[in-house]
């Protein structure tokens, strides 16, 4: 990117300064996005108000030279102002109808830490007034004014922002008022006086009354804002060089509150919501977009616009016509008219529902406007996550009390729950409850585990409860401002209302919003579109997508969401039920091999039933089915519950200091050779049956958990081959099956060499490879240190959530070199949950796994993603459209 | 190695068969270690048995041939024969003096689950009366005869043993004798008679009388146990390819029961308790070696030889000398004189005792017998150990109530404790204990914690209580048979005494021996020899020696033993002593920032006198300062001592699932980044004041552990830079100090590129690593299934006590080399337990690491280590002698 930028810029002539009209092929390095999409409508004589960008290259030399600004950039933005001047008709500072222009920053890749825009800048003592004049309203020119000063102080200066805040309270506490808007012209005339004050106070500097110099200052204040430490930890995270630099995008402002012939909007060319093709959106005539945001005036629906400003109109829906077949995509657009002139102000690619998304990709490919390939790649994996969780049902009607941050997707419902004991005590009586805190911590854990939902008043998208409850597939709203609780009296109160802990609450951590009633769930469905876009995704994806699952329904499910076998079934649930696990419990209290194999031969035919179970739902498809693999205790009560004192006895000796590292996997398979056997039996018998009842054969794949070293699979490989062989002799069939490991210690990782010598196949099981490479026990970390990590940025992204490329997935780079050079033709997929991430799908297709493997509802996402990779790869990716 | 073999055979006219006289160039790969060093011998014209040697050449084409004896191999052996006889002017099956050979196997390389030997083969009936003639001794004659039958019934015929034993019990009680040695001729004809019987019954065959057979029958049974399970099991541990095979050695037997001019004997060519130079050893005239192993008669000192036998005397003394000279290595020589002429049977390296070993080598180097290098390599570093624990006094004088295995070094004395539960009482009460078991199992671990040292009456090397007590440095006896225990009396009884639990013992985990009384035992101590050798260590080794030392007494006791630094000194251990613990506690207890850094504002003086201690100990070298790791609550008391409400609520927040994965390490430093902050404040004010004190500025190493991430140690070092800068600045003095981390996590190997930007050194803590890479909970694993593992020979070694070179080490090797692949200059360590393993450090020498360091104790045993890896590097090893 550095050598395509430095080849941008001539040597001997330097030129710093472009304006939109000569812009357009200057290219994103050199007038970052922004820049670049004012440019580009230019030149498609789309009406963008006028301006001109100061290139990224000017923000270069200022820094390689200490922050001077490089030679000739002043004079070169002399230039452009005065084109700017000749081109409104406007000029800076007059008192009749004053050039005003934002200054906003735009790199090419948008980052978060920068400095965002400078409105109104322009404005003076004598402008405010012309402003006024022109506008017909001192109000709207006085309170311009007074924002410039607190944004100027703020962002050019560092003048500490409360102090304005609180020089506007004084006003409106003296006038006894509650809202800004209540404030006269006059009030916000004589607060400018006192903002300027308070500029003088923090600066030691009179406010600039010379709009060249307040250009002047914003330019530089945006070049420096490149720097900021936020700023540089994102670039050192995103791998974005230094010295890119960014633009300054200068821009005429425009005013839609001249008049009756004036006013703003926003529109879409698409329904966000349902994708349904049309014009839609909102505008106010004689306003500016600030009187939206103060909620003074309610927008009207945009077709009315047709009526109040015909041309503007007409000329709107031609230009939103262009913007998207110049795009190819939905686009969200700003616009101003002003004295009839209409000014498209911002497009960019519009946000919309997960339902609206696949419609309009749908919808574009039958329309030609995009090829089946972009379609797929532009649907957002991690948003169809919402159509695969529980919703509200579309057809009730509720009003939502309040609102907070979608912090991890789905609905729920239940009574309120104001401490996490009293969620747990209530969640395990059966009682659907939603947790309702002023924040979460560690302690609420076990709150967390037994309730629906939970819902904070404090806490962004990376709190405490956010990251724990999208980590547990939960409903979460996070950061409700309007909710206040109060310990003592029991009561929470959300927008006025108060709340018992009778009280019946819906959240949806899709939308954020908390309703204060029972609202209708639905489950989670696949409509029409998704259907459309999974089959063509099937078309070009190269990975296999099975599912993790454990029981006949898990299985059917998984088929309906496409799964082609299952990569992961646990046997330990099966030994759970209640007519099982008192078998479970004899054979690990059996004093010797007898006892316990009599115990094991009471739970083969469950096992053996469970399996047939699962091999019919899954008819023809792989089954890879993992041996026993936790560690025994599980099966047992808590020690305050044992049932004799053998029992406690037992209990006591398999307790273990960290289990996670202990007695399990095949480590239990080499201790007690009888419980694996027992399971061999059972799928081999299952497998007989099913075959000889259906005609199908399950593929079946049997699967040792844990190994670490070549010789306990060569070993446990032997067992199983001679079980297996031992009861298809007897049963004198012959079936099909294969032996194989899960990779999930560094070490098998390490050695996958000598161990793909014993293995038919190997599935990586990233949970626990994990847990391992970083040394991170998932029930700590999720609710302990990695949340602060993850607040802190010290993570980007969960490990357990999304794989940790560069170190667990390193290990799994090396891990296939290794096996494939000893055996070349080895099958290897995932069964983490990682197998049901976007991106982590993407890193297994570029490692060349031959499948991945996930729970039966992320399978969709799966299918998505896997196909997403596959054209990535060639080539097709998401279009980056500015904005 | 096998080419080199296939070399050597002439492709058209191959021999198979080579005699001792003409085989001195063939070669160990061809006539297997005993045959080379029989050909050996008789080239040096050293006296012994005449007899030749059937090549691994044969053995190989026998395997290849589906168990056929390849063609001309029975013509060689005839011919040999008839060589054997000629030159011996004995027949076999003679009725008056016949030959008689032992069948011995000789691979390259010694190897368990061979066939060891078939002795007095060629007896028949009528054999067996000329030997009796010939020897006079017909018991000895009919004992040799019903040995042979049931021998080669056992060995080459697969009868069980059982069988001949019960018949030999029936004969003695039906002659009312206990010892074998009460059966007369008679008794012993009859029971030929019997076994011969047995061996019919047993194979449907008459036992062979023609000794040509019986001698085709052993060769092949000695091929045929080139692939017994136990062998291929080693061969595959070992790497050793399939396609060696061995040899057979047809020895002919000599007589030293033939009247006053024979005799047989052992000795040693230097006292092997001391190193003593000089002929040590034991003979008996008119005798064999069986009189001396069935205990009938006592030998007599050697030298009292020379007045019985003054001529064959001479001879074994010139003998020895040459032996010794040939092999430049204290031999161990079995020899028998038959009518007065010497025959050498075997020579071989002699076993020695640690003491012995150091004199010995020092010796050999004085008289110029070897060179320094060769004295250093010959050195068992893992026998060292004995020397380096509590040893019982050499001047005590006791007697060994019974003997076990020597399975843990050291000795231990206290009173008998027989169940985990008082051995943990009373231990911790403060009485000493030795916990006597019939066996220990992962229940008992309380009770090993805290005894002296364990005794068992069951189990070998590698059963539980071994494994264990080798893992926590205790000394331990093991299967010791003589021992019972009768729990209901609770009494234990050893060697027919009773002990009652008041009763004291004493065991040596070095001898193996038991003994029912108070010795006096002295502190482990270094000798002169001992010093001498590792003074030349040290001038040839290129890894630095460092310890791991906590406070300055070890840190003193370190440099005592040659430790050139501290490589890590934990700091979590200064918070637990009484003064300090309160304070901790009361950090841990804070209710924000500002009351923990009241805490530690209080534990600083504390920290700062600590170091202060260990760097005036250290003068001048190197220390590694590792900060907190541990989590937190192991500073607080268990949930039910909990001294308030508020502390059982913070017990309960800081319980962890599995805390070796959780919150601790720098995970902690980031979390409270005031409690690293009040650690280096207290390093650097140490250091300064240590240095004003006596000018000598300590080598300061800060070490971040559990580093997984480079973000987490780049914001570690900003705030150990930060926080030491203000120290200095505040000082205004200057020092030295490096910032580095523990590579400990998988991740941290695998991202080592990344890390090594962050810091200065990086130290291998392979304690961590271990756990994490293979996924083995210490606590859980040693106790537990790693134990089922070391006795089943799924793992050859533990990996926490030798590096597992192939998992662990490979990741240290990526870790090497990404490291110095970005910063070449990077200081690199270890200071896990493995620092202080032979096998080991020679691993880490390979590795190119700059220092390893381990336990003060162990200092010793590491800078040998050191020199041998360096030497065998430059190709000195061990001498390689025949045995």
């Amino acid at each position: 990117m550095e050598g395509a930028l430095r080849a941008k810029i001539p040597r001997l002539m330097t030129r710093y300064v472009y304006s939109f009209a000569d812009g357009a092929d200057a290219g994103r390095e050199l007038l970052g996005g922004k820049g670049a999409g004012l440019a580009e409508m230019t030149a498609l004589g789309i009406p963008v108000p006028t301006g001109f960008t100061v290139s990224t290259a000017a923000c270069v030399e200022y820094m390689k030279n200490g922050r001077e600004l490089p030679e000739g950039l002043e004079e070169e933005i002399d230039e452009h102002l005065g084109r700017l001047e000749e081109a409104t008709g406007k000029r800076f500072g007059d008192s009749d109808d004053p050039l005003l222009v934002s200054v906003r920053s735009g790199a090419a890749v948008s980052m978060p830490g920068m400095m965002d825009s400078i409105l109104n800048l322009g404005l003076n003592d004598v402008a405010a007034e012309g402003l006024a004049r022109s506008t017909g309203n001192a109000r709207f020119a006085y309170d311009a004014y007074r924002r410039l000063v607190q944004m100027y102080g703020e962002v050019v200066d560092g003048v500490d922002p409360h102090r304005f805040e609180d020089a506007l309270d004084e006003r409106k506490r003296a006038r006894g008022v509650s809202q800004d808007v209540d404030l006269s012209a006059d009030d916000l005339r004589e607060l400018v006086g006192r903002f300027k004050e308070l500029y003088r106070e923090g600066t030691g500097r009179e406010f600039a009354q010379d709009p060249r110099a307040q250009l002047e200052r914003a330019t530089r204040a945006v070049f420096d804002s490149w720097n900021t430490p936020r700023a540089q930890v994102y670039r050192r995270a995103n791998e974005i060089p230094d010295d890119l630099g960014t633009a300054v995008n200068v821009v005429q402002m425009v005013f839609g509150n001249k008049g009756e012939d004036s006013g703003t909007g926003v529109c879409f060319t698409r329904d966000p919501s349902t994708g349904e093709a049309g014009i839609w959106g909102e505008f106010l005539v004689n306003a500016q977009g600030e009187d939206v945001v103060a909620g003074i005036r309610t927008p009207e629906p945009l077709d009315r616009m047709s009526g109040r400003l015909p041309e503007a109109y007409e000329q709107l829906a031609d230009t939103l016509r262009r913007l998207e077949e110049h795009y190819r995509e939905m686009q969200d657009v700003e616009f101003t008219v002003e004295e009839g002139q209409l000014y498209i102000l911002q497009t960019r690619s519009g946000k919309r529902t997960a339902v609206a998304a696949l419609r309009i990709a749908v919808e574009m490919v039958e329309e030609g406007l995009i090829s089946r390939e972009e379609a797929i790649a532009r649907i957002e994996a991690a948003q169809l996550d919402q159509l695969l969780h529980p919703m509200i049902d579309p057809r009730a009607e509720y009003e939502a009390a309040a609102k907070g941050l979608n912090a991890s997707p789905g609905a729920a419902k239940g009574r309120v729950a104001l401490d996490a004991d009293s969620a747990e005590e209530r969640g395990k009586a059966g009682e659907d409850v939603i947790l309702v805190r002023r924040e979460t911590t560690p302690d609420d854990i076990h709150g967390l585990i037994q309730a629906r939902g939970v819902l904070t008043a404090h806490g962004g998208m990376t709190s405490h409860a956010a990251v724990v409850a999208r980590g547990m597939g939960k409903p979460c709203v996070a950061g409700c401002e309007a909710l206040s609780i109060d310990l003592e009296r029991r009561v929470a109160s959300i927008g006025g209302r108060e709340l018992t802990e009778e009280d019946m609450i819906t959240i949806d951590g899709g939308s954020g919003d908390v309703i204060l009633e029972d609202v209708d769930l639905v489950p989670p469905q696949i409509n029409e579109d998704f259907e459309t876009i999974l089959g063509w995704a099937d078309d070009v994806r190269r990975l296999k997508v099975r599912a993790n699952a454990d029981t006949p329904e898990d299985a059917a499910k998984a088929r309906e969401f496409g799964a082609e076998g299952i990569g992961l079934c646990r046997t330990e649930h099966m030994f759970m039920a209640e007519d099982r696990l008192p078998h479970m419990r004899a054979m690990i209290m059996a004093r010797g091999e007898e006892e316990r194999r009599a115990a094991l031969s009471e739970l083969l035919p469950f096992q053996q039933e469970d399996f047939e179970g699962i091999f019919e739902a899954m008819a023809g498809c792989p089954v890879t089915i993992r041996l026993l693999d936790p560690p025994l205790h599980e099966f047992l009560p808590p020690l305050e519950e044992a049932e004799s004192p053998e029992m406690a006895a037992r209990i006591r000796a398999l307790t273990e200091a960290n289990p996670m590292l202990g007695t399990r996997g095949c480590r239990l398979g080499l201790l007690f050779p009888e419980i694996y056997t027992m399971q061999v039996q059972a799928i081999i018998r299952a497998a007989l049956a099913v075959e000889e009842r259906t005609g199908d054969a399950p593929l079946v794949e049997i699967m040792h958990p844990l190994v670490g070293f070549a010789e306990e699979l060569r070993r446990l490989r032997e067992l199983t081959l001679d079980t297996a062989s031992a009861e298809l002799e007897q049963a004198e069939r012959e079936i099909e099956y294969l032996v194989g490991t899960m990779i999930e210690l560094p070490r098998a990782c390490v050695r996958a060499d000598e161990i793909a010598a014993q293995a038919d196949f190997f599935s990586f099981g990233t949970n626990d490879l994990t847990q391992t490479t970083l040394g991170f026990s998932r029930d700590d970390a999720e609710a302990g240190f990695l949340a602060h990590y993850l607040e802190n940025d010290v993570l980007e992204d969960n490990p357990f959530a999304t794989l940790d490329q560069s170190g667990v997935g390193d290990l799994m780079k090396l891990a296939i070199e290794r096996a494939r050079a000893v055996k070349p033709e080895i099958k290897l997929g995932i069964c983490g949950e990682h197998g049901g991430d976007p991106k982590s799908v993407a890193f297994c297709h570029a490692l060349g796994l031959d499948y991945v493997s996930c729970s039966p509802y992320r399978v969709p996402l799966a299918r998505l993603a896997a196909a997403q990779a596959a054209l990535s790869e060639a080539g097709v990716t998401a279009a980056a459209v500015g904005g």
